[in-house]
């Protein structure tokens, strides 16, 4: 394989830890008073219903933050958990929790030694403030913001992939999509792209049913991004 | 006035240093063959010429590429100067120098130290992928990359001044413009952008024609960007 240029990184699940930051934050600001509420299943919920709200978005028109998108399937999922009691406010405030994801360990050193011999950027669902808020708590050493919201319509939308390969002047061929989710690499696969797949098995925390099988079709399966780093020679 | 969440900086001459970056590059490439032609000259011309084209652009429909307008505009300027003898394959070399330029001493201490109180990215009317190469050459520490080529027009136009509002998620009064080129500043201000003007006497070289002088509608006057990080208090 010819070394890409460019590598682009999903945010949501593959750079960050939704999971468990959701969590805590649920546990944090629900302070014991909902002893029976399984947060790791309502963040599950949580996640699918957002999935669920953006496969059900118009395909093009005015652009709907994802963090309203969190917000509004947010009530609903407390519902279906039996979490009541629990504010507008606070309910509000659980949804910031999704502006403040913490990084899986390896995403800041590997970025930093992928950076070293690639432009490294990220090609997010999330809002471009959203991705913005989230790299600089994380530390995060971007060389570029690429996100859904440029491209008005959502991943795995084609113009999404290649507004950001317009947008680094480079041909498809020349850039990796890197993601822990197979829909999103795939599609950028279509397009001409190269793939890495990094598992992610912490993703729904601990026993939740996530994806973790390598597969012949990416160019490459990784551990983490400190191992995708390793296998890109950095 | 109330401290702004984010800065917007225009990168060609606020904060890298294009005169002395494509002087360099020229000599470098004519290799003593033209002694008598002024490259200050040059690039001053080349510059006013860049600006004339960007003025004449299309106001809205398929992006122009920087790039190109530099390259498109040279010949003319070589003429004017009486710079002959550059191969095309020698003006193309001198054209990916606009993809260098290097940054002012002040530039990645200065926003490293505005990193750690406010969002910091670019506004540049260069194309995305050229503001990538520079910034990653010169190690400029940005949160995010906003250029031109997002909205489709060029700065002044409101519409990339709007754009990098909506995607910082901000209104505008939470944004500062800083910039040495009063026209971009003032642009921003009309839409209610908080603006700082750097001064940078050496933008067109030793003894160019260039407006330095403060003014009391800027909300910060700064004679670098170290300068602009202490008035803010970083």
């Amino acid at each position: 394989m010819a070394k890409p240029k460019a590598l682009l990184f999903d945010v949501q699940g593959t750079t960050t830890d939704f999971h468990s930051t959701v969590c805590e934050e649920a546990a944090r600001l629900s302070a014991g008073r909902h002893p029976d509420v399984d947060w790791s299943d309502v963040v599950t919920r949580w996640r699918a219903s957002y999935f669920t709200a953006l496969d059900n978005a118009p395909s093009k028109g005015a652009w709907v933050s994802v963090s309203s998108v969190y917000r509004r399937v947010l009530d609903a999922v407390l519902d279906e958990c039996a979490a009541t009691g629990i504010s507008a406010a606070e309910r509000d405030e659980l949804t910031l929790a999704w502006q403040r994801l913490k990084p899986w360990p390896d995403t800041a050193p590997g970025l930093t030694r992928l950076k070293t011999a690639f432009t490294v950027a990220t090609l997010s669902n999330a809002d471009v403030s959203t991705v913005i808020n989230i790299s600089k708590r994380a530390q995060l050493p971007w060389d570029a913001i690429f996100a859904a919201e440029m491209a008005g319509v959502f991943k795995p939308d084609p113009a999404v992939y290649r507004m950001a390969a317009t947008y680094l002047g480079l041909q498809p061929a020349e850039i990796m999509m890197v993601a822990s989710h197979k829909y999103d690499i795939r599609a950028a696969a279509r397009l001409g792209f190269r793939t890495a797949f990094i598992a992610r098995p912490l993703e729904f925390g601990v026993g939740g049913a996530v994806d973790v099988a390598y597969e012949d079709d990416f160019d490459v399966n990784a551990a983490d991004i400190c191992d995708l780093a390793a296998q890109l020679g950095c």
